[in-house]
């Protein structure tokens, strides 16, 4: 059984939960896009993920992508999928309409990569770079170059790359050594060429389209140590004139999954590229596209978590194994010796934990989506300023909490299908290799963390996570159960952040100690505010919501307690360290 | 780099924190068995380990079992591997003497399985299944049986598998259905021919021996329905007149991890075999040797994390990425841009936290294997009922809670490596995919959870549990603060345990629905209470051991209270619906 989305699922969340289209309808860009014309393209788009994407999931894993002699193959159906998906127009969906796009809400096109990571996440590794690189173009490039360009990578036409890491440099990309010097100039601008090896490059080459746009991270002669000196260059596989450019696959990785996705080493021998915005802006221009490209791998989660839950919930509709305690489920018949596996308690609770983590991951993540909308086309500047925060704060807390529950959470609906689930049959072992991946790329899972806490919460002395947390209280109701625990919980981790930041001024290693636990203190309460919100929407009265909900309330919301506890152990530390009555105020 | 036996590490834990030696040589059966003995053993065991079986583990993994018309090829060098095991004696170590064993305790066979599986699991499981099978046959097989099959299953000339479950009947074995008729006389007794189909058979079919030894559980005619209709029988592939018998590899499955080891389809078409124990007691007749199977899993968890801990250590020891924060790291040398990413907080909490799990979890498991000598050896009654009683109540902790370690602790190992992790080439995601299976087999998790709760534990109103908890309390100081701390657990789990099952009567569900937080809960408990010991032995000033014990402090011991308070939702739902005081009372 292959993927499908169940698209009324994400409709309810997107449309009765969220009112995203009368969000969107404020914003004079998307004026006209109402529900219906939303809800036209996610059946279009559901249908031709679960028909043409979904099936080539197991068979892309098996085949793998091949090198050979600097070539490299995707899996059988791969290319021909993809074709279908550019001429469709799937990629530019939320393009701008000036570049060819459809300039549809950002939304869409999250929910539809989404569904293709969930339905195939080896083959929506190609696209899914796009439209980092339409933007990086887009805001930094030179008319010249974004007129030979732009449109050809909007449509999808041509794929993109990002040519980051160096074998010493992954995380730290300051340490990146490959070499930028200008050559002279050419229609496109001045010519530089590139040099250099890159690594774990994502269709760094393949065969589903004539050329490829590789964004490369390079250093001019004389540039500073460290990040400030890398500049950004577009260096084409093919250069305009039709000539191959000197850029070389040496070989591919053999991964954990990803199988259909080749990893490329990629060699740069004094390759032709142009300078994509200023000298030493290279990581700069790269950060234009950083929160939308997070919450692209956060939807990932999202949706192999998903993929994961439709597979061990059908097979534990269907297996039969010993007698469920407690009175005899309406399920068993007349001649069954054993009882479905869901009516056993574990087994139900770990689907409904999965189901939880999705569905209040949508509705964050689409809230967040939305809010890229704002944060671009809002006419009023604080409006734009206070969507941007959202979006700058929710980021990597839904990049790092969602894919580490979409690895956990796929392992422990393998663990549903017992033995069965260890072997490739079944295809969920598969969504667990897949789904690692995505807590390391795009900035490491802890990386995240760093990024919230130290680079985000911190430096105001946690003053805009404070109006952040003030913000979300506007749409609880403190009579509803689970809305007064979301409340004492934000009100909780206000004051708590405040404590934590005037301690960090005394304890230079106390903010990295704790940063993993203070995202995942983050994650939860926020789950638990998006579960406010479904629990509140009309229609959330059966089981397939009230399930879920039960676990938020009784066992992933309390999580945020004994994640203060343990930082608090942290501080305990500090204070005999320092010797101040921190710990005594936190408590 | 392959997996190389620490096995100072291991001879500190046995002899200087558990006194093992001083323990065994209290039986009569163990008198002479000193610690100098005790470490000739394992010196030349680690030394076998590390130079004959660790190196074939990527290797396995990549060639994998093949399986071609009916044949299964292990992976090059698997056999003669295998050979040199048999012939060294290894297998027969623990085997008594009048067996042709060794006679030696069961704590050396213990560590033996723990390093070969962290060197190289798929190789491992083909030895692994000798001990049950040898001492299942012991325990029930009638004198022809044994005189025929339990010297060679003893030294390991021939291998065994068990036959249990079948496509339908995996927890559930009461489901299975495959058939056994009595077919007449034979010179080892009453001759069975036994038809049907098994699954998930590891080594099945293989080239390692001459003949493989088949424990099947199957049906006699007329038998009732379920487990008691279970009776086991004897089939070996090659039958004592050097015919080939009626069993038949028809595949073998594609997996997620342990290539190196083929797990079978089986197909029995009327083949011979020879009952072992009384008819309707086969299932009996395996729980002989289930403590010491899943000991020897829980092992496999522990191994398996410690070769992970070991790869990310030496990476992290290597690998430079930013500056660390706080003061400056005595690591950082002058020309250094970027500091050890061992510096960095999250990565050495990562790599404490492992080994907090590995070595703790070895003293409990150690000390389980002493009492398993004990409970056959000793000469008091009363002793060998309450060692039996440990071994009962603490197997399926350490099978539940070290595996479910092992894995997610291999894979925050693998976050270590960051992209490199992902990929084949420092084989941490091998280990990830290896070990994922030892959740599953010899019980799942859940199946553990609930053996220790609804089985052990609450028959006799947690009598049993709270004793032992008491007799937890001895070895310990209230003087010292971990040891405190873990006194007031016991106290705290033993009273909770008594409430648990006054309230586990009034609703009939709730311990299937809090049995995996129990047994999660008795963990953290127990592998405080182990490090308790460790930090009051000599020699354990260092970081070595400081750093894990601070992690246990500080992270893990506290999850206990979190859990009871998961424990006591689930409570409070049971007051509403039964109206009593328990949930006051628990709290």
């Amino acid at each position: 059984m292959s993927y499908l989305p169940a698209s009324a699922d994400n409709a309810f969340l997107l449309f009765d939960v969220l009112k995203a289209d009368e969000q969107l309808q404020r914003l004079p860009a998307h004026a006209g896009t109402d529900q219906a014309l939303m809800q036209q393209v996610l059946d279009e788009a559901g249908k031709w993920v679960g028909d043409v994407v979904a099936p080539l999931s197991r068979s892309g894993d098996e085949a793998g992508a091949q090198f050979e002699a600097g070539r490299v193959t995707t899996p059988p159906g791969f290319a021909s999928a993809y074709q279908d998906f550019w001429q469709a127009g799937w990629p530019a969906l939320a393009c701008a309409q000036e570049d060819g796009g459809q300039g549809l809400p950002w939304v869409l096109e999250g929910v539809l990569y989404e569904w293709l990571s969930a339905a195939n996440h080896g083959w929506t590794m190609a696209p899914g770079l796009l439209h980092g690189a339409y933007e990086c173009l887009k805001h930094h490039g030179s008319d010249a170059l974004k007129a030979a360009y732009l449109s050809k990578i909007a449509s999808g036409e041509w794929l993109a790359t990002m040519c980051l890491t160096e074998a010493h440099a992954g995380s730290d990309l300051g340490l990146a050594r490959t070499q930028a010097v200008l050559a002279g100039d050419s229609s496109l601008g001045e010519r530089f060429t590139i040099s250099g090896g890159k690594i774990f490059i994502s269709g760094g080459e393949h065969d589903l389209t004539d050329n490829i746009v590789h964004l490369v991270l390079a250093r001019l002669p004389g540039a500073p140590a460290g990040p400030k000196g890398l500049s950004l260059f577009l260096v084409p596989k093919v250069l305009p004139d039709g000539e191959r450019n000197a850029v070389v696959c040496e070989r591919i990785e053999e991964k954990m999954g990803l199988h259909g996705s080749p990893t490329c080493v990629m060699r740069f021998d004094a390759a032709t590229g142009w300078r994509i915005g200023q000298p030493g802006a290279g990581l700069n221009a790269m950060f234009v596209m950083m929160n939308a490209a997070r919450l692209h791998v956060a939807l990932q989660g999202m949706g192999l978590l998903d993929a994961a839950w439709q597979k061990a919930h059908a097979y534990a509709l269907e297996r039969r194994q010993m007698r469920a305690p407690g009175t005899v489920p309406a399920s068993r018949g007349a001649g069954d010796a054993a009882d479905l596996i869901i009516e056993h308690p574990t087994i139900a609770r770990t689907l409904d934990v999965q189901r939880a983590w999705v569905d209040g991951g949508r509705v964050l993540a689409y809230q967040t989506g939305v809010y890229l909308d704002v944060a671009r086309h809002a006419e009023s500047a604080k409006e734009r300023e206070q969507a941007q925060q959202w979006c700058s704060l929710m980021t990597p807390v839904l990049k790092a909490a969602w894919t580490q529950q979409a690895f956990e959470g796929a392992s422990a609906c393998l663990q549903v299908f017992g033995g069965h689930g260890y072997i490739r049959e079944w295809g969920i072992e598969q969504i667990v290799r897949d789904s690692r991946v995505a807590m390391i790329y795009e900035g490491t899972n802890e990386i995240q963390a760093i990024d919230l806490l130290v680079r985000k919460v911190l430096p105001d002395g946690g003053q805009a996570m404070g109006q952040w947390l003030l913000f979300l209280r506007k749409s609880l109701d403190a009579g509803r159960p689970l809305d007064a625990e979301v409340l004492r919980g934000l009100a909780q981790l206000r004051y708590f952040t405040t404590v934590l930041a005037q301690a960090c001024k005394e304890d230079d290693t106390l903010a990295w100690r704790v940063a993993d636990d203070y995202l995942r203190c983050v994650a939860v309460l926020l789950l638990g505010w998006a579960w406010a919100r479904i629990a509140a929407t009309e229609g959330t009265d059966g089981e397939r919501w009230q399930g879920p909900l039960m676990q938020v309330q009784q066992r992933i919301l309390p999580e945020m307690d004994w994640r203060m506890s343990l930082m608090k152990s942290q501080w305990a530390q500090a204070s005999v360290v320092h010797g101040n009555q921190l710990y005594a105020a936190a408590n």
